[in-house]
This record gives C-alpha cells, structure tokens and sequence, in this order.
C-alpha cells in the first residue's frame, strides 16, 4: 500500500505525476492519492478580490487565515477545480479515480480551532471566525471500500469539524493520518523542493536518508511546512508505517524516481 | 428510491432542501439527490472576468458555451462550492453524504459534442473547442455500493466523455437516467417554477396532472429547460420510473409538499 500526496505548488506537473500514478495502478499497486491546491487557491483568491492572507501562530508555524468566504474558495478549488482536475487526468489514463474531501462520508474528521492568536506586527490579537482546524483522525471505511472495488481514491482537504463544518486542514496531515491507518508501506509526499537540505536552498546538499532515531537531530535543520513533514514522519513511523519520503515533485516520474531510485530524503 | 434533483437557481434554499431530504432520510428513505449550480456559475464566471455566453443550438434549446477555461470554472463552482456545500449542509443534519461528479468512478458517460453549430444573429457558426455533451448512461455500480453501506449520494455534473475529459451535461439528464438505472418509485425536480404552467409565468394556471397519455399535448406548453423536463419524464415513466413531480423549491419543505400534499405538477 503507497499513499503518494502531491503538494500545491505550480511547478509540479500534473501530467508526469499522473502518468507515474498511471503506471504504478497499471502494475497491481494500490495506492491513495492525496493532493493540496495552496498556489492555485492563493491566484483564485486574488481573482475574485479576496486576497489570501496568511497568519503566524503561537506555535510559530503561518497559516491560511479562513473566514468563510476564503472557505469558499478553498472548496471552489481543492475540491472543484483541483480535485476534478486530477480525477480527469488520471480517467484519461485508464485509471478508475474518485475524488473525495474529507467531507465526504465523514472521511476527515478534525477540530476547529474557532479562536486564534495570530501575531499582527508586535501585538498577538485574537480571531474568531476562522475556519481553520487539525486533523484527528480518517475513518477508512469508505477509502477501503472503494480500494476493494478497484477505485482509486483521490483525497483533499478541508476536513469536517465535530460540529460537521468544513474546515481548512494540513493535506500532509490527512496523508500521514491516512497512511498509520491502512499500515501503508510507504507515504510519499512531493513537494517543489528536492528534499530536506542542509543547508536550504542548496539542493546539492540534500539529506537522502534518516534512520529513525536520527530524525530528532534533522528537525531543526527544517522549516515552516517541511518541519511539518518532518514531524509528520517521526509519528507515521512511530505508527507503523513502513518508509517515509520527502522527494521532488518538479521532474519526469517523480514518483518511481523517490521509490526505486532512491531520489528525495528517506526516513525509516 | 426517490431521486430529487435540485435546481441551480439562487432561490433556492439550500437549508429548506437539506431540512426536508434529512428528515426523509432519517425516516429510512433511499435517496440520491442530484444538484446543478448554473446561477452561481454565472456569478464566479463574472467575477473572474470570464463572463458566461449562452448559444442557441439547432434544436432550438440554449446552453452554456463551454471553453476550457469556462469548464474548470464549472468544475469549482459545481464539484466544489456548491456540491461540496450540500454535502456539509446534510452532514450538519446528521446525513451521511458523498459528494461526486459524474467523472468519478465513470459515474456518467456522455459524448461530447467537439462541434457545435450555434446561432449569431442571422447566421449558424461552427463552434471547434467545445466542451458540452449529451449523457449516455450512468453506471450505479459506485452509487448501489455507497447506498447499500448507509451512505447518501450527491451527484452533480460534469460527465466523463467516451474520451475521459470532462464534459458540461444536464443535470436534469443524470437525474433522469439515474432514476431509470435505479428503477426509482419518484423522480422530483425542484426549481425556481411551481411547476408545469398552462400560461408562463401565471401560476393560479399551474398543471397538478398529467397522465402519461397526455403528455405529448402538454409538451409544448413548456420552453426551455422545462421542455426538456417534460420530455425527460416521457422518457422516464416509459423506461419503469413510477412518477415524475417537478415542483417548486423556492419554499419550505420542498420535497415533502411535492410528495405529500401534491404541490407541483405530477406526471405518471
């Protein structure tokens, strides 16, 4: 079982990710597909006039700030636009997808955390009408009841609160989440960086692999959303998944490349 | 098995819809509830400086010209703001429901129409890059399995091409062939009219029934898209649908009055 998340950024081509996916599914693979939609929903959101805007937490981590019309968007596009995208792509290569948001049948459950301190200059102020949250935990049933009938899920934000609203969560959370659940073996996350770097951007000094007991030592080398991966990967494994790989959504098969060549950071 | 279909008109109440359809569903009704969103299409299409463009085809009926750009404008607006937003609008009633357009799961089949002859003015042009279409069929396989685990389906166009490419198909047609795939005792649609009216828009001259027998003489009472209604319902109740109602949705409890207490026009 592979768990593959593509991430939201423009350089990553949906038509090698597919054709990659194509080939894997093709081969008897079974595999989730989770995908994220941040620099399409940030173009939409400056289109229809409502700019996104993005917070820093106490945790020191920045985030979409998400009033209900940024909410909005947020489904207009990892779910419309985004989603269907990738379904389309992946139809048009013989692949039966489904595309889902963690709405449907309660798929993605989290909390929203309806008051946030977020820091404005020197000051931390408070919001309460955002609609962002954390990931607690995927309900499978539906993901495997489709993987047993040969459909290949295609998963995306937002999650739904316990009050049953949508809320904006991590796409990589919902993808370790989903990988600790079905025991994959491997959770690939792409992403428009090479890896972890020493020292970043020099891709040249790419970390290609962690041993679990090392990744307390690499943390601090990571920032804002690759810290995320990175913490993400030390839980996952903890968990049971088997490997878990930070490689380079940007190039020709980039998803045999980080299996079986070995590209990206290797952690496990 | 009731199908109801819900208009994309911005009369409608999404909360009046998803009050009435939880009820029933609590009550052990089998649903599938089929939705369009043409109104709130326009809207976005404005906002994004790509406004909408209607074109009158050779059978006399309008559609939506559909470029590419207009179809990934479609796929957020149907398959995430709206379908999206009725799936939370039930979660909140405590309604199990999945979300899906007609490419997941090769859920609808249509043919496209690469080319299309529409009017300007006085003269027919070609049109090459279009991306409407006719549906086919719907295949049940996804919606039998979903239904029979406890889950409520909510479908929404596109459909997928014999190409595998998104295509722009009529609701109303999903709702149609899905209550003959599924041998449905009612199929309702709702929309922004009270129902079938001897003399448009007057609706003290609503029709409250039409024997089977009787609807070629109706038909061309209709225009538009509620011609293609009545149509359909020829269609519907010859291929085993016990009932077709089209009625009013602007109001409360929509699909209780137009099953309960006759609102609208009943055809079968």
């Amino acid at each position: 079982m592979l768990i593959v998340k593509a991430g939201g950024g423009l350089s990553i081509s949906m038509d090698s990710v597919a054709d990659d996916l194509a080939g894997l599914v093709n081969q008897g693979e079974q595999l989730v597909f989770v995908h994220g939609a941040a620099e399409h929903t940030n173009a939409v959101s400056e289109a229809l006039g409502h700019p996104p805007e993005f917070v820093e937490g106490r945790n020191g981590l920045t985030s979409r700030r998400t009033d209900r019309r940024t909410l909005e968007i947020f489904l207009m596009v990892y779910c419309g636009q985004i989603n269907k995208m990738w379904v389309e792509a992946l139809q048009k290569r013989g692949v039966n997808a489904v595309g889902l948001s963690g709405l449907d049948g309660r798929l993605v459950r989290g909390t929203r955390k309806s008051r946030i301190r977020v820091r404005k200059g020197n000051r931390w102020v408070m919001i309460r009408d955002d609609w962002t949250g954390t990931v607690d935990h995927v309900d499978t049933r539906l993901v495997q009841l489709l993987l047993r009938e040969g459909f290949v899920p295609v998963l995306t934000p937002p999650a739904l609160s316990h009050d049953n609203e949508a809320i904006n969560v991590d796409g990589d959370r919902i993808a370790a989440h989903m990988a600790v659940s079905l025991q994959a073996d491997i959770l690939l996350y792409l992403s428009d960086v090479a890896g972890l770097l020493r020292s970043y951007p020099d891709e040249s000094t790419l970390i290609s692999s962690i041993k679990p007991n090392q990744i307390d030592q690499f943390i601090d080398l990571a920032e804002g959303r690759m810290k995320r991966k990175v913490m993400g990967a030390k839980d996952a494994l903890q968990q049971g998944v088997g490997e878990v790989v930070i490689a380079d959504g940007r190039v020709e098969d980039p998803v045999t490349k980080a299996l079986v060549e070995a590209h990206g950071t290797h952690i496990g």
